[in-house]
């Protein structure tokens, strides 16, 4: 069991998500330049109980339920100073190689980066606030605010977190019906509150912003691209009313080709994001006030034993999110 | 019956809502520099129906049921051109003198001002966007995001619709209960939404602040004063975390006294509200989506020909909204 | 002689730049979707003395030496009202089909779009407002502020307004020298402040990023691309800082391929500009202030009898900014 | 002499500045909640060189030349994550109690928060970025840029240094003739490039307004109050334009009575400062670009040994910026 220092919490770990990028460390062993090249812990979707405060610790107390910030900066650089501290270059990040993650029975982690939990806010949403501060990062960049058309490409998990957070706005979601279960994706949005949902057929991007102009009854102001394909940003740059934003949330090849001009001569900015800063507590708000529902997004539950089936059900696109329990005495969510 | 301008639409009016500066009107003859020297008709929150367009008019047509902005520019001045119109000095707006409202059988307005509603927004709806539109604004001033934390001071007619359109947030509605009728205006606060009410004691504005931090466990980011009453103020600029913001959406005395030091040396910064502007489409979108319950405000319906009932219902404060309903044939919300 | 309608006023026109678009419709008839299909007057970068006054008219009088904003908005739309004109899909513009310019001896114009020029600015420096205003408004967008780290690629007369909208931050211009004149574009860069330029040998748009990146001595926040051509944009993305802002003024190919990845994780946004809006006020008073040395970009002067002469001179890139000079009793500055 | 600990850089001085804050803690012993009651150093506006850096220092070695950021969060609270960390409430600051300041001949800081100084900046320059700073981070606040027009009440060394953040500007400085010196402070405000000066008569702050707006040809959009008296924060909401910002710099009395209706009304935002954050690399940039003359500002130098004669000097309000030299080496600027 390890030994907290003077600035970490020591917990005990109750629930924790499996992301895309765990699979994918899992089964190809990189992503871009980060190269897993020993063995590592994942997990980074994760929360837990307070067993033990280091010695100069004074926000947290043993008992205290908690949700973890896997990213936790190691230097005071310029990002840090001015509040992005998500671009530190050397920011250290649960499961991203060669940092572990916190899928295992006990872990330590800097108390800053530890948020007490309401006794209202259950394990498991503790622990989803991590997709969910994708989307709220994803919001906030774009400006999403009450009132918003928010087009959303992608209604994979990342795609359903952003609908939660854009929940004041109308929306609609948007799927690939080439990809399989894209059908059952579309239904869980309109689930979670999507005003409309647009299947894709073999259309050209252009077709097909055409057609979600039609079904907005307008160009929606912002869209959230959250596939990665390359004809889905074409769609996005093509669909958004000028003077708008897309953000870019999905993350694809190396290089794209886009309708540059589309998007400069209509003042549509592009802006991509890379995880989130400071939506912890706001997060925490947003669930204490019960308005976004996230747990309905746990589809699959495994205890920590079974991790190997919860990755191959995560792998196979299986329902949204899986989660794997750590504590043998609290299954519960 | 009026012909419309080539700009104009004549309008068949539905329902027109009554808001405390009509009752001022009527009662004292002036607000601040605007007085009423020769007669004028009241009404600014108001929908209707398209009967006739004028001979440039494109973007309507004959039985468009439509949201009417009370406020046209008269000119392409540097507030128009910046997209802040509500500050333009000749600005046209009803029921505010010597411009005349919209409270009669016909009326033409700007056709650029007259908002198509979808079928699923009622006329009451439509003509609540007024208030609404005062919330909205606010709230953009304010930066409110999804997980704010807002405290509401007073919860008139105002105050309930700014927490409408902060119903993202975590929010905190308080009001005097020195003030008859204070506790049935909580009670809807918190039918609307409010996750916690606060009712006031005899107690300073420190003490009150205080309490507020106490209530919400924290101070709020935001506070949204609508009441005007310079404790009231005091408060709000104490109450406010540093690095908010207090909104002054109340108008209260000329000259007021504040803590000035306590938010300048906390960068709490203070912002005022004029009317509105750029707010018609997404309130559109708001009530379409059927996120926000504005029509749970209107506590009272009158025919047009029980004005002055509707009227002294208003000024005695009962209830919270009164609508006029304009047209002898459709009397439904 | 036109009448002036009762919103315009007649000029007198004194001074017209000569801009890179109208020698493209000059020589191809056409850009991009804007296509000339009968005779059309040149000219968009001018400004002269009033004459006549429309009948509604009260912000300005005959005598007045204003300075013209080539863009005036035909409809009351939602891009209008919002501050966003520019965007305005029906907007009527000076010199681009089927809208006729202003480079002749007598031009009405909207008054609202006419600026009243101080007795310390010069006709040609209300000319060159036009041009300016394509730096403002870019620098706007980008949020230049004073200390900002400002790289600029192209050194053409867009690039150079650029550099001396940007004056307060430490830029750096950049030039392709495999293009003829570059060397003494730089040498104009230099001239009007710029603290480093590079000149661009066969190297990969990577390792030109890195020799911006040393020459500068830190990566720059802030690129404004201002030539249009795809190996400059790519450069414009790998040059800048993690957090930063890329902003494309220059126009090239429909269809651009980028290293979106790069821009996206280290969330460094893409935004175009598409001229202005609310720049002539903002531009006047830096004029008047004396701070930026506008007229340095005037290399050529011609009477208007050698329009021909003029534009031969642009078409061959010699020399920055031709001036013609509409009034035959006055071809001063 | 100290021995740096694991992140800090032990630090010759050079030069450190005379605030009047100093003169303050000297004089009374405390400034609001601040009371000195053990012996302090004062000292806060400072530069030096570097002598031995702490073991696990990397940004930063011996010999390199470094102007000090004097405020240090001592925890990553929620402001320091959010890039507000001046307004952390338990940040190390230099000279204000119980924290010691920097005039001495040495001194340990946080590597963190001192920053390289390029060959062509001076060490008073270095110093002189602490005041810059407060002018650099009210001009964020405010959203000055090039062309903004700006009036700035009070010419002391803080409306100096905000005129010479707002270079791009047209401005107005103002001061009061009613008190000793304001003469030769507004002449050196016309040297450092105000457009126009005002000396205040006997004048209510209603009519001063009206005085602003005849010689600046406009109203203002931005005010910058750096005198903290009550009159001149009235003269500057009734100066500004509507929807523009005032910036409250001075620190005057804890109550004071203000013209809030005619600030809310009017969208005049009302902010205020509490000293900087993210302002030193900014500073460096605008200082290495030879732009800001802000040695003009140092009017009295004073070797360590005559501190007692210096601090005398800023008391008595002779001159502008009087420095301190501490290296009896070295007394060069
Ligand atoms: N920027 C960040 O910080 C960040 C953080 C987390 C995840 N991501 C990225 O977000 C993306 C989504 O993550 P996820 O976990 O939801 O992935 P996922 O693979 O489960 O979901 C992607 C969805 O996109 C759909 N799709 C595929 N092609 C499409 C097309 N052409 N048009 C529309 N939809 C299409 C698929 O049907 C699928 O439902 C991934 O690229 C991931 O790398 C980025
Ligand atoms: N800025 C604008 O553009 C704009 C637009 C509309 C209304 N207003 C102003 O908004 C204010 C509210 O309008 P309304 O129609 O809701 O008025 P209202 O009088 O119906 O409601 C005011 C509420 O404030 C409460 N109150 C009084 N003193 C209080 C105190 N010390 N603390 C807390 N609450 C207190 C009262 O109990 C009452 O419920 C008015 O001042 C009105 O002039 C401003
Ligand atoms: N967005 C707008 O509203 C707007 C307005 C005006 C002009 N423009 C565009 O701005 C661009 C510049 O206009 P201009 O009048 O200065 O044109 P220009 O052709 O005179 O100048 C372009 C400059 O870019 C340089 N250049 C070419 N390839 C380069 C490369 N790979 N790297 C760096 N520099 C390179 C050339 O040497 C030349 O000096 C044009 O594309 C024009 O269409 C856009
Ligand atoms: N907010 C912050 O973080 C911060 C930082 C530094 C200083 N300050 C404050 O800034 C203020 C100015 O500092 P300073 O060092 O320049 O002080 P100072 O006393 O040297 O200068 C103040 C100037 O204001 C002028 N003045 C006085 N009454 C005036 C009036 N009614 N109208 C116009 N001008 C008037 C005086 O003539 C004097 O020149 C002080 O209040 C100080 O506490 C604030
Ligand atoms: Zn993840
Ligand atoms: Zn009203
Ligand atoms: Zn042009
Ligand atoms: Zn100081």
């Amino acid at each position: 069991m390890p030994e907290p220092g003077p600035y970490d919490v020591l917990l005990k770990m109750h629930s924790v998500g499996i992301c895309g990028s765990d699979v994918h460390y899992w089964q190809r062993g990189r992503i871009g330049d980060f190269v897993v090249n020993s063995p590592m812990v994942l997990g980074h979707e994760a929360s837990g109980t307070v067993v033990k405060v280091g010695s100069s610790v004074t926000t947290l107390k043993k008992g205290d339920r908690v949700a973890i910030e896997p990213g936790v900066p190691r230097e005071t650089d310029e990002f840090c100073k001015s509040g992005r501290y998500n671009l530190s270059p050397t920011i250290f990040f649960c499961a991203t190689p060669p940092d572990d993650g916190n899928l295992c029975r006990y872990y330590t982690h800097n108390a800053n980066f530890c948020y007490k939990l309401p006794d209202n806010v259950t394990f498991e949403e503790g622990a989803l606030i991590e997709p969910l501060s994708v989307g709220i990062h994803a919001c906030r960049r774009a400006g999403v605010t009450l009132g918003s058309k928010v087009f959303i490409c992608g209604a994979g998990p990342i795609g359903l977190v952003t609908l939660l957070c854009s929940h004041e706005s109308r929306r609609t979601s948007q799927s690939d019906d080439r990809v399989d279960l894209s059908a059952p994706r579309l239904e869980k949005a309109k689930e979670l509150g999507a005003d409309f949902t647009v299947e894709i057929k073999k259309e050209s991007p252009q077709e097909l912003a055409d057609r979600v102009k039609n079904t907005f009854g307008c160009m929606p102001e912002i869209t959230m691209e959250c596939s990665g394909a390359e004809a889905s940003i074409q769609t996005a740059v093509y669909a958004t009313r000028s003077g708008g934003t897309v953000v870019l949330i999905g993350m694809g090849p190396e290089m794209v080709t886009l309708p540059l001009v589309s998007a400069a001569a209509r003042e549509v900015d592009i802006k991509g994001i890379f995880r989130y800063c400071n939506t912890w507590p706001m997060a925490i708000a947003m669930l204490a006030s019960k308005k976004v529902n996230v747990q309905a997004l746990v589809t699959h539950r495994f205890p920590l034993e079974k991790a190997l089936e919860a990755f191959e059900t995560t792998r196979k696109c299986v329902g949204i999110k899986v989660m794997l329990k750590c504590d043998p005495n609290d299954q519960n969510p």
